[in-house]
């Protein structure tokens, strides 16, 4: 399916849910695409699309890119490095944190869970200040792997995400707005 | 590829970690299989096998049941229902909460988010005491769905999940330890 056809079909499919997570804000529901296999798979499949050849694994990113990087590294014949919250893997890990509205949070991979040098092509549901991605993007660097690219579900032009991140990371969003 | 070769390749890629999360616990990390597009999707395809033609869709239990059913949703052609920690999903939920060795947790889907009678296979990584994945399939009953079944990559003989989940859930696993 090309993106224009994804891009409408996964548009059908979203819930649009007004002030969460509170007032003012106008919340994109991907739920209930993930629940539609053909939407779903689509979505999937147009996040590395623009990437073909130039990755060798997919991040996903805790909880949501999970589900998009997985269903997208069936087609693409590739494994997932899972980015996860702070203290949920168990071996040697390398840790960034990024700020959140009130406080901080952090993101987590194992030490040498990939060959050095690996592409790895970033994938989550949302760019939004481009905080949790950016996190994510500086721990593959650090670990010693090279970012392919960041391809998310749906950016939030007017948080200042894409601006947020190097020029170096090409980034890749089906749906703006 | 057949379970016993499935069997024998996720093995090979496994990680053991002795004394996590606590002293004299041996845990097995699916992180580097996850990491092996070969090994990962062999082993997604092996949990909805023996369920074949039996499910109309996969719920994943957040967050590592998110990477197994996105993955198997692919080849089987359905779609993905998110099952979620508590607080995450913003429209009317359901809530079934379980014990944890110190306290509760819950989980949560929302309401409506499938048709009545939908048949729902529901993914995790392990199976141990049963708590996390017998909420889970309450909560699909809950909801006027049908449990297809309970299928997990790793099952803790020793701690009682089978025994703890109702008869009348079909439970497979692909590794017992």
């Amino acid at each position: 399916m090309n993106a224009q056809d994804t891009r409408a079909l996964v548009e059908s499919r979203l819930a649009v849910i007004p002030d969460f997570p509170e007032p003012g804000v106008l919340f994109r529901d991907l739920t209930p695409v993930f629940a539609d296999g053909e939407a779903f798979h689509a979505l999937a499949g147009a996040l590395t699309a623009p990437f073909a050849g130039r990755f060798d694994v997919l991040a996903g990113v805790e909880a949501r890119g999970f589900l998009l990087a997985a269903a997208a590294s069936v087609a693409a014949g590739v494994g997932v490095l899972p980015i996860r919250k702070a203290g949920k893997l168990p071996r040697a890990v390398l840790t960034e944190a990024y700020a959140l509205e009130y406080g901080t949070a952090a993101l987590e991979v194992h030490e040498g869970e990939l060959p050095p040098g690996t592409r790895v092509l970033v994938v989550d549901d949302v760019l939004a200040t481009g905080g949790t991605v950016g996190a994510a993007a500086r721990l593959v660097e650090r670990a010693g792997w090279k970012v392919a690219g960041v391809s998310v579900a749906i950016e939030l032009d007017g948080l200042g995400g894409r601006a947020a991140l190097p020029d170096t990371f090409e980034t890749y969003s089906l749906l703006q707005y």
